[in-house]
């Protein structure tokens, strides 16, 4: 990419210095918590507050303008009133800061003249100098290396995953939602209206760097759609992009227009450009997160024969529907496999062919973990599917369930081949989880947002065995 | 229906009396748990283990055989091998016991021949008698009334609702899952291999009494296919058929047919009738219960026109793409409801038209409950779609996500309208879940589960109003 670019990049998502613009002494106020959410991340730059009004804020120095600050700024974090930002982009351009994210809403998202003249007057005072700006109307940058957030409360998290979110807020949802699935952000950015800095920036960014290891997306309009199509082409099979495309439909589409101003393009095209270029294309938070956590947590897979493993026989027939449903296919246990499981399990109420039905079987010890073991050794199975959940037992008491949860632990230590596991009822089951999360092994609600999952990991990694080795 | 079927199903769901033959001393053998069963719900007649081994168990008299018993049996519940059951059930037959259920597994289902020979056997115990027969391969029936339980553990929980599941755990599941959704039933029933009392059977039961709210099926095989479609034609636009069909897919029908001797019918032409006489088909356990909770709570609403309120600007988006894909219209909202709008939110960063965006105006106490009151006056709007989630904050700290909760727990007082939550993240939610679905408001985990629930909440009431009065 552009070394220019990149090197403005470098410097906003990992300033040795940051300005914060609009900081008052009110608590809650927008730059208040902005600069909240720097000493919530231990920034461990040169920190300036901006406000003519005070002289301290927060027990830091506070400085009249940009102008008067003591040293060079990497990155200006600007909340002021729409009216006031030009100026203020102009004094961040002239004093050489190499980026300003600009918090403040009230511009071409209102669908009002002024917000667009307003635009205009931005990008006329950035003209000719090398500062690059993130938003307006957005949360700009978290960084969790370089100690910047996007809310106050965030924290450094060591991940390698990145995200280009148009929303703010659904950047935040996703950062605390992802942290239960052991999902990790090295970077993320809010990138709001895209005056100037656009999301294929932001991805090429991403993608140039080998050791990102995914980039997650929500976008409301795709700018500079040719080439973000370029760029996701290239990391096609090497890292995954998943997308959760905003304003698909006619309702959608308005909706985004005041959100971030964003123009509704030929819809029904681009998604096929995305697919073809590799994008993987999800249609809530819930399969973003759910997708993601199959690429996290799993190898790569030898192919698409799935083999699953239940305890409750029902869930068993509808795993094996949603197998064939999300274009998986269900293995053909080898006869000496059936006859291994033929020897772990009670003769009824079993099944030792895929779909296996434990039975009752999982009830006692050791059982779950000697039959995954089993089905894992055939070479007839290329991923895992395990279905645990236990018969009726008052709220309170997981015994069964944790007892499930430990033998797939258990068992995960001999099982080199991906595994997934579905446990349903969803809430009360946060504390198995977060077990089999942190054990490597994701965890879905149903067979069905199990297999969806499946399906899109399975299909990056065909996509990377056929891409050529060198970038 | 058949007088004579529905008193035997009385007797079956209601019994005085009931005995348990395969009680063992052994703690977890299955007569045990399910005489364990018995204890938990505070069965309240006569109840008589049956073992000629004992003299006694969990502190009962303990008899020979069913002939030996002192009066009559309503249900006799028989968890003994295989080859003892057409034995016992000529007993019971002879007895003048009203339902059997078989608990044994291994029978047709295993698809081995001697199985079929069993349950031919039965049939033939069973002739000229009045005995009618749940099973075999099932875990019987539970009744909040009738105090008799599939599983040890379970409890009276005072519902209005039924459910017919050819998979025992997954009645089970099921149950413990629906109560977290204040849902809560009368009768469950596990009809296993359904040799003699079928799904049809229990589905005109249920539909014929009045009291019965809605019906759940989990089904692999619908036996007698065309008189389920006229008890379902009978009861549409009346009292809800939400049914998740197991053996959609040739890998699905494999595994039923191994787990219930279920042979895969001509699938696409039976969902197309299903549908037809008012059956809401859904995928999985997820759907399954998302669609009873919009059944259970809402009341009915007036149209199809849905306003979105959303605090996170993303998830605005999103839910209006989700309210279009699903089928929904979004409403337009009436000039003076924009008007209110705009006073109570600030003019940055929100949107006052559908779906309205409250940015981080939600932050300020009253502001969510306040734009709810206003948008459900709107004659334009028929049901509500409120979106909650909060700026990240670390995990253990719900104090914004609990203010969001308790502001849609107010404003429901005043709004007579239908209204959906949508919080996400899911799991470490479990506590705003459990209070909106106690103020009656179904709460899911991204707007694409609420549409798809409401979607057909709404197709039901269409129905409804559609349907002649008179049954």
């Amino acid at each position: 990419m552009d070394r220019r670019l990149k090197e403005s990049l470098d410097r906003i998502f990992f300033p040795r210095s940051v300005a914060v613009a609009g900081v008052s002494r009110e608590q809650d106020s927008p730059g208040s918590l902005l600069l909240r959410s720097l000493l919530d991340m231990g920034f461990e730059g040169k920190l300036y507050p901006v406000n003519p009004r005070y002289e301290e804020v927060m027990g830091l120095k506070c400085y009249p303008s940009i102008e008067s600050l003591p040293g060079d700024v990497d990155l200006a974090i600007l909340s002021v009133p729409p009216p006031a930002v030009p100026g203020l982009v102009g004094e961040c351009a002239r004093a050489g800061v190499a980026g300003c994210v600009v918090n403040t809403a009230g511009f071409s998202e209102t669908g009002r003249e002024e917000g667009k003249l307003l635009e205009a007057e931005i990008l006329g005072a950035m003209e000719g100098s090398n500062l690059r700006l993130v938003g307006p109307n957005c949360m700009g940058v978290y960084s969790s290396r370089g100690k910047v957030a996007l809310f106050a409360g965030m924290f450094p998290t060591q991940g390698r995953l990145c995200m280009i979110s148009q929303s703010g807020s659904l950047a935040s949802i996703t950062f605390l939602s992802a942290l239960e699935r052991g999902l990790t952000f090295d970077r993320i950015v809010s990138s709001g209206n895209e005056l100037d800095l656009n999301c294929t920036d932001f991805l090429e960014y991403f993608l140039e760097d080998p050791d990102v290891e995914m980039v997650l997306a929500y976008l409301e309009e795709i700018r500079d759609a040719r080439r973000f199509l370029g760029v996701a082409r290239r990391a096609r099979g090497k890292i995954p992009v998943v997308l959760m495309k905003g304003g698909r439909t006619a309702g959608g589409k308005r909706a985004a227009a005041s959100h971030t101003a964003a123009l509704g393009g030929s819809s029904e095209i681009l998604v096929g450009a995305l697919r073809q270029a590799g994008v993987i294309l999800v249609q809530d938070l819930g399969e973003l997160l759910d997708v993601a956590s199959a690429l996290h947590h799993l190898p790569p897979a030898g192919g698409r024969r799935v083999a699953v493993v239940s305890s409750p026989g029902g869930l068993a027939v509808n795993a094996a529907d949603a197998v064939e449903e999300a274009g998986l296919e269900l293995s053909s246990l080898a006869p000496s496999t059936v006859e291994t499981l033929r020897e772990i399990l009670p003769a009824e109420g079993t099944s030792p062919s895929n779909p296996v039905d434990l039975g009752f079987g999982a009830v006692r010890p050791g059982v779950y973990a000697r039959v995954l073991k089993a089905v894992a050794a055939d070479p007839s199975v290329d991923v895992i599917l395990a279905v645990g959940t236990a018969p009726a037992s008052r709220k309170g008491d997981p015994g069964l369930l944790n007892a499930i949860t430990e033998e797939m632990v258990q068992a995960k230590d001999e099982v080199v081949k991906p595994m997934v596991a579905v446990f349903f009822p969803g809430s009360f089951l946060a504390t198995q989880f977060l077990r089999l999360h942190s054990a490597g092994i994701p965890a879905y609600p149903t067979p069905t947002s199990a297999c969806r999952a499946l399906a899109h990991y399975l299909g990056f990694h065909s996509l990377r065995d056929a891409s050529p080795s060198s970038t």
